[in-house]
């Protein structure tokens, strides 16, 4: 495969959701971004709140513009917050630099999009993202050694 | 019924975007907004291009913003050149004044939120939503006299 | 008087809105601005759309930022549209140009402040800003001659 | 209940105001947003300065922005630094993360806006706006556990 599709993408943030009912998470906002950056598709829960859309949008396009996932990101968040205080600069701030943003590759490593997910705690998100990856038989990059 | 939910907006999409194929239009994309202008949910085919999340959402956001159809909109586009231009000033460029933004009314008048559609030309794209609109017995608000 | 104060601008405001009500209007957002520009008070009725406060403030700020008001900002977006340009990127878009806005002045000429009416046609909302200005015994310059 | 409206919001604008003034506060700016983060009512005591009104409606619309009180925003900009840097660029620096942001809810727990307070000290402003809510009968949630 060498490129995200709707199909793909929807089964992707299904799954996500899926995932966040069964471990009885908060309301979840779950969107796919392709290679580009650009919205594949997108789902907000009854009673996730406002900005969920734009923060895990922020989150998957924060993975895609620096190439690694929202765990590398927070960590250079944490060492290094000049970078992304530029980095909010050179985006008009769509980089949102926590965890529950994930690459999306195939089986050989070819980077394919992005999955942002938020709603509840960050590492919880994750989770969700990782499962809707996971369905769809693609590689889920967090930004942590596999 | 005081509000879309996530399942209404799914099918609203998955309509408007049966239409679309029914219709062999170009590739499109159908965002859903709430009341407030937050969104529900989106979808953009495989093959259309990277600004139409954008634009879809510019559609139905600029119909919220001033309480009517994207039609309206598109007529004080023409009528009206620097309140749309101080319009997009205001909201930081969001406004998209052309048809196929369209509000979403429950049947006594209520305003549950709007359907952008955005991928072929604008009045066909409207022609989209209002299919849409219309497979979930809610009423489509053009800004047109019905 | 050299300044308008709370007391003054709620009755403005409520005058305002009871003279759209008369008029049987769309529902309206009202804005009062002191001479610097800063929010006083503002009210938006039931039903009237989401940007209509920021709509309403923006006629009342482009009155203050020139000096003159609503219909003479109007007329210059007209004949000097690339002057209105500048000032929407001078003042980050805040600029409304077009009637609605009303500068207050105080009976010897002394510049109080600015009413700004958003919801129903430009000429009409302008009507209920001068009626809440004249409520409070208060001058209202339009920009247009008296 | 489903929906603020802007007899309520006077309402718990004016009980704010007046409690501020039995403490014997700073001159206050109070404002009340509806679910979707957009202005109903607002009002800035005379002496308030000037960023007030923009102070207070941060405090209200980070609450909506991101589903919780103020206090729990305060908590997270403190163990979290980089993820309120984050949604300062999304939302263009409208997020203000301290107490006096209060989220108002049905007495069944649906969320139907926001209050905001500024001019004294943060737990001050929240006494205000949790005794605005109280006012109207309505339930206040501060980001603390009840």
């Amino acid at each position: 495969m060498n490129q995200l599709n709707l199909d793909i993408a929807t089964r992707v943030i299904d799954s996500a959701l899926q995932k966040g009912r069964e471990l009885e998470l908060a309301p979840l906002c779950v969107v796919v971004l392709d290679a580009g950056g650009h919205l594949i598709a997108a789902k907000r829960e009854d009673g996730a709140s406002l900005l969920r859309p734009e923060i895990a949008t922020g989150k998957a396009y924060g993975c895609l513009a620096m190439g690694f996932g929202g765990r590398e990101l927070a960590r250079r968040a944490q060492t290094s917050a000049p970078f992304l205080t530029a980095l909010s600069g050179l985006t008009g701030g769509k980089v949102v630099p926590v965890p529950g943003g994930v690459l999306v590759r195939s089986s050989d490593g070819h980077l394919l999009g992005a999955v942002g997910v938020s709603g509840d705690a960050s590492p919880k998100d994750e989770v969700c993202a990782v499962a809707g990856i996971a369905a769809v038989d693609l590689v889920a990059d967090t930004g942590d050694a596999a």
